[in-house]
Parts: C-alpha cells; sequence; structure tokens
C-alpha cells in the first residue's frame, strides 16, 4: 500500500489520517512540534519547519505522493521536489492560484469565470483610481498570506483607503483592490479532481462566515434553484480542470441579487480539504479527507451523495474565556441531551477565536439540524445552552 | 480530555483509534510489536506483553480508562489494576463470562436465558453420557482460549466422541459438551452498556461464517419479524445488563426452528467490538468502536440510527495464495467499479484465512449490498471478480 506525505500539522492533516488509517495508506506528517493537532495521531511524525528544503526532503524520502493540509510551502521548494521525482499534489502550477489573489484573478477572469471587479494595487494613485471606479466599493486584499479575514480591508472613505494601502505598502505588502460586492450570503463549492482528471462535485453548501472566520456550513444550500447549484458544481469543476487542481478544491463563491434574480462570483480558491466541506465526514458516502487521499494517489474517486436530507456543521472557535468546566463535561453533556450529534475535536488547547472543532449534525430539516448543531456547538464552547 | 489506554493490537484495536482522534480522545496501546495493525496508527504506542503485569501497569498509568481489543488479559492481573484505583472496562467479572464458555452456559441458564442444552466435561464418561441424553447431537468445545472456530469439534461417533475427549482432556485442554443446534442461520444481537448503565442496542444482524470465522454480516438481517428482532435486542440488554458488561457486547445467536416458528439461542459473548458490528462504521450513526469508547469513559451513548435501508459487511480473508496484482491496485480496481463501496484495511501482511480487511456497502436493498460487497472482497482478496 503506497505511502502519503502530509506537510503541516493542523486539523486538516489530523483528519487526513482517521481515513488513512481505515484505507490502509501509510502516512507520515511533518509538523512544527509533537504536540500540534495532528502529530498527536500520526504513528510517523517528522519534526520541522516546511519552509526548510532538507525537512520536506526528509519527510518526503520514498513516499508515494505528498500533500499539504495548507498553502504556505514555498513553490520553489515544491518544484524542486517535483525536479527529485517526487509527486507532489496539488502541484505548484495550480497552487499558485491559491495562494496569490491577485493571480487568480486574472486566470479566473481570462478563463471568463465570474470574478468582482480587481485591480493590482502597487501605489496609492492605483488605490484612487480603482476607488474612483467602483464609487468607492472597495475591498482591500494582501494579494500572499492572508487566512481567516487577515489581510482583508474595507476603507470607508477614499482618504481611509489611501492611507491604508500607503501603510501597507510602506510594509512591503503585496495588494489588491477588488470591488466590494454586496453579497446575499457566501457558498461554497467543492469538488476532488485526481491526476487522471477524474471530478466529483459535491453539492453546494451555504457558509456562514463570523469576523472572517468560517462558522457554519449548511449542505445542500437551502433556498437555491437546481439550476443555481448546478452552475456553481461546474464552476468549481471549470476551476479545477482549468488551473489542473489535484485533491480536493473548495471555491468560495459571494451570491448576490442580479438582474434576474441570484448570481454568484468567486471569492476564494483552496486547493485542499475545507472547513467548508467537513459535514462531509457525517453527511456523504465520501467524506472530503478520504477523497483528498485518493486523488492525490490517483485512485478513483469516491461516490458523494449524501447521507441525510440536511446536514449542518458548526464550528466550536474558543471563546473569549475558555469555562471552568472541563471540554469532557461539555462533550457529556452535548451527547447526554442531543445523541445524534457528531463531535469532532482537534486536540488543542483553548485560544479566543481558535479553530478548536467543529459537530455536524445530520437531520430531515435544515432548521432542525442548524438548531441543534448550533446548541451543541454552544455548549462545547461556553458550557451554556443557547437558550 | 481523558486517555484511554487499548491493551492489544489488532484490528479493533487500529479502528478504535480512528474514532478516538475524532473525538479528541487521548490513546496509548500496549502492542507486542512495532508494525502489529494498531500499532501503525497508534502516536503513543508502548511495546509488551499483556500477561506481564509490570507491562500493563506502565501502559495503564494515568489512564482515564482501560479496554481491550481482545479478552485474553489475565483477569487477576485487571483486577490488580482496579486494586490499584485504575478504571478497567468490561470488568473481570464481566469479562469471565466471555473467556469461559462453561461459565457463560451456567450463567445463561441460571438466569433463563436460551442456550442450548451442555454438559461440562471432565472425564471421557462425562461425554458419553452427554452423548447419549443429546442422541449424538454433540458439540465439543474447549471451555477457555477459542477463537474463530479453534477449539470447536463435532465428533460423527460416540467412538470419535471419546477418543477426542480423551486426547483434548489428556492436553490438560478444559472442555465442555453442548448440544448441536441445527440452525438456520446465525445472527448477532449487539448492544453497548455505559458504566452508569445506559444501554442502546443496534439492529440484530445475519452472520455468514466460513470455516468458524464471521465472513458477511447484514444489517438488518433480512427476513426476520420485528417481534423476533425485538426479542434478540432484548435478550442482548438483559445479557449486558445481567452480567454488567460496560463497551460493547457482541451476542452470538443462532436462529433454529421453533415448534411456534423461528427461535434463537445463544452461541457466544464477546465483550469488545465484535466483526459482526464493523457494518455500523458506515451505516449507522455511531459506530461501534466510537460507542465502545463513550461506554468505557462512560460518556453517553450515541445515536443507533441507520443510514440506508440496507448494509452489509464482507470480510476480505487472506486467499489460500496473495495475487501478483498488489493491494493497492486491486483497491484501485474496486474503487473504479463501486464508487460507493467503503474499503477498510489493517496494514497486515497476508496470511491464508488472516482477517485483512472488509468492506461496507450501503445500499436499498439487501440484495444489491450484498452483490456489490461480495464483489468487491472477492477482487480485494483475489484479484479477480466474482463472475
Ligand atoms: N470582494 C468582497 N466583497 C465583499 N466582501 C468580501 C470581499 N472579499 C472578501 N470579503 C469578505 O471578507 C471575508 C474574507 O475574505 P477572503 O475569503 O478573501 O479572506 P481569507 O483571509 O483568504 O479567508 P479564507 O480563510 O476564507 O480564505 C469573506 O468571507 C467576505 O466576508
Ligand atoms: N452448539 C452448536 N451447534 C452447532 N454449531 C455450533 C455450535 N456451537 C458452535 N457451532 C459452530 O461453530 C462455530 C464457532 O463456534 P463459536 O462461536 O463457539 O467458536 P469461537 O471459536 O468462540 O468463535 P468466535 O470467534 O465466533 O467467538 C459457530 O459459528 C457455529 O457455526
Amino acid at each position: 500500500m503506497p505511502v502519503v506525505a502530509v506537510i503541516g500539522d493542523g486539523q486538516l492533516a489530523r483528519m487526513m489520517q482517521t481515513e488513512a488509517i481505515e484505507l490502509g495508506v501509510e502516512t507520515r506528517v511533518l509538523a512544527s512540534n509533537d504536540d500540534a493537532s495532528a502529530a498527536q495521531v500520526f504513528g510517523d511524525v517528522r519534526l520541522g519547519d516546511y519552509t526548510v528544503l532538507e525537512h520536506l526532503r526528509a519527510v518526503v524520502d520514498g513516499a508515494d505522493a505528498v500533500t499539504f493540509d495548507h498553502e504556505h510551502v514555498p513553490n520553489e521548494y515544491a518544484q524542486l521536489l517535483i525536479d527529485d521525482g517526487v509527486t507532489v499534489e496539488p502541484r505548484p502550477e495550480a497552487l499558485i492560484y491559491a495562494q496569490d489573489k491577485l493571480e487568480q484573478r486574472k486566470r479566473l477572469a481570462e478563463a471568463g469565470l465570474p470574478v468582482p471587479a480587481f485591480a493590482a494595487v502597487e501605489s496609492v494613485a492605483d488605490a484612487e483610481v480603482f476607488w474612483d471606479e467602483t464609487g468607492g466599493q472597495v475591498c482591500l486584499k494582501a494579494t500572499r498570506g492572508g487566512y481567516d479575514g487577515h489581510g482583508v480591508w474595507f476603507p470607508a472613505t477614499r482618504e481611509e483607503c489611501a492611507e491604508l494601502v500607503e501603510e501597507l505598502l510602506g510594509r512591503d505588502l503585496p495588494l489588491m483592490a477588488e470591488q466590494k460586492v454586496a453579497f446575499t450570503r457566501e457558498l461554497s463549492a467543492m469538488v476532488a479532481r485526481n491526476r487522471s482528471g477524474d471530478v466529483r462535485a459535491w453539492p453546494v453548501v451555504e457558509s456562514r462566515q463570523d469576523g472572517g472566520i468560517c462558522r457554519v456550513a449548511i449542505a445542500p444550500a437551502p433556498n437555491m434553484s437546481a439550476e443555481l447549484a448546478e452552475r456553481c458544481e461546474e464552476l468549481a469543476v471549470r476551476v479545477a480542470e482549468g488551473l489542473g487542481v489535484t485533491g480536493v478544491l473548495a471555491v468560495e463563491l459571494f451570491e448576490f441579487e442580479g438582474e434576474n434574480g441570484p448570481e454568484v462570483s468567486v471569492n476564494e480558491l483552496a486547493m485542499r480539504p475545507h472547513n467548508t466541506g467537513h459535514w462531509t465526514q457525517d453527511g456523504c458516502v465520501t467524506s472530503q479527507f478520504e477523497q483528498h487521499l485518493r486523488a492525490v494517489l490517483d485512485w478513483p474517486l469516491g461516490a458523494v451523495d449524501r447521507c441525510a436530507p440536511a446536514t449542518v456543521m458548526v464550528n466550536t472557535l474558543g471563546g473569549e474565556e475558555d469555562p471552568d468546566t472541563p471540554m469532557s463535561e461539555r462533550v457529556i453533556a452535548v451527547m447526554r441531551k442531543y445523541p445524534q450529534v457528531k463531535v469532532h475535536l482537534y486536540g488543542k488547547d483553548h485560544r479566543p477565536g481558535r479553530k478548536m472543532g467543529h459537530v455536524n449534525v445530520n437531520a430531515d430539516t435544515v432548521d432542525e439540524a442548524l438548531a441543534i448543531a448550533e446548541d451543541a456547538a454552544h455548549y462545547i464552547i461556553n458550557a451554556t445552552w443557547k437558550d
């Protein structure tokens, strides 16, 4: 059986490991420390730094495929590994579009895919021109290195915009501007593509963010026409094929009111299992973590049929304070009240806002699943029920 | 979060680990060697021997609960650990009835539960008396140490029976005899019970054995009246409660034609996750492995609703010869033909008859699930399709 090396030690690597165990796939992880979320649960843990080529070379040695739980491995190193003969998936030619928002916007626009109006910002003047063109509907973004809403700004006035750009450029942050979209909600269209080019799309989900962090995913996205759902799935397939992505791809979308009803445009790409896909662990025949492994190994992809009419995922983000009630007591209370809730925890210590885990709930209706999942997550975070 | 120590390094421990990871429960395993099925996938592996008290003491030190993937830990050692203040589940007072078939028969009969006629066999004369009483319908069993049909004999004649008993007693094997049941099929009724006494029963399944090894489990058991299904489930609950079992309990049953239709009697008890419960991984809201962890930690038990109308599990037992086609190629072929098949592999090298893995298939009908699961398992074993 093949060996997969995973670069990155967070919860995504951790959850790949549970699927790898069941599939009998051997794994290793490159982790920053022994106590990292994934390092706790891999049999073969290599401590090191993903920005150090020798550490990468050591962990990938003899692996049949190498993949990531984040997009921050320097592309030149990924390329050197490929030159060594290693199978690295997704490949840097694709990954660049998940790493650099400006390159991504350009590439998607070229391919005729819907993206908000955008411009590179290399000077205050660039930003001012864009401000005037869009009537002040401006969202500034660091083209690289942003995550969970870090690296996204909404200046309220032309002056604030100019000052912000001056400051950010002064810090050598590569910048872009894009039109602020008056979106009605956010969606996520996820697909997996293997090296041979097979693609499978999960049903598109609604995702709800809090301060830039995904907090809730609702599958399938409620109140959506079959036609629009299909369009979103096709769009994600086109992105996966157009960019040659292997593994799981999440296409984060804005839904907004167009002239003839709801429309979508692309917000962001992620080339790995994604928070908006955690529901697949309990709501789908093949979870995103299993599918990712199959895809990067170039195995045939699994069925993506749903297991229930509705599945809701709610993240358990560390609260402002960690309640005195120990986590195990909170889990017990949730399990007692809701025998159907699936609790997933990442083995992380408390930090406010930190992704510590999530719950998944299947039910006959979205409303029922959402109410239970929200209440359960609320208890895990706060040791109090929602109402 | 609590720490669970698992004694035993086989596939049952391995599959507990995948659930422990998702629950955020910390684990350790006492393994005989680094390459054992479970040792490959635990972060914390302690090498040692479960018949050596010091090795047991080392792995349980500081654990919140200790459990097993087999029933062979000497009870006096389990008791010493309990005397040390360790939470060992299931407890030796219950475990004895999974270890000693004669004690089990006595206890179940006392409780009024249906078991075949039986007798202790301490001499050839004992066996001959039982032979005559049952009209030669005799099954001889080692009271301890049997597994997968090892330790079960069906002598064809009174003389053969006498010779066998003489030989086995000469080898100091503790023996019993029981009536050979003309069963129409075998069933398995599984429940979990936590330390506080909560019990949940999974739907009773049909199990099909091959040479004493479970090969197929069909959930729910087809062609069974709701009344009999309920009776089986109640019987398993009574056993769990009567014996004070904690964790998962499998009650293996014989179904036979009684005077007023199908009846059942108990064949065997297992106090741990069981082969006939592997279907729950993909066919049930809460798998037997998650439920076992919850039960031994005294957490509330999870819902046992089914995810599909029918789920079939087929073991992939090592064939007479290991095909030249590597295992990964076989898995690929199965995944290509059947995107809905869930492949589970235990990381074991080939040996004829060895439990190497299993497949689970959900479908709308038993026939469909069975046909797919049998074909998929056949390919994984032989690298050829069934027909
Ligand atoms: N063009 C836009 N118009 C309106 N809101 C936007 C726009 N771009 C981003 N946002 C808001 O900011 C949030 C974070 O943006 P984005 O997803 O690009 O950031 P990120 O840091 O890369 O986050 P993620 O971790 O989700 O990839 C979005 O979820 C959305 O709420
Ligand atoms: N009383 C009986 N009458 C008829 N067949 C029997 C009887 N007892 C056992 N068998 C047959 O022998 C098989 C193995 O018996 P049993 O389950 O007791 O053995 P075991 O070695 O403990 O197996 P397991 O691993 O399933 O616990 C049974 O599945 C059944 O087919």
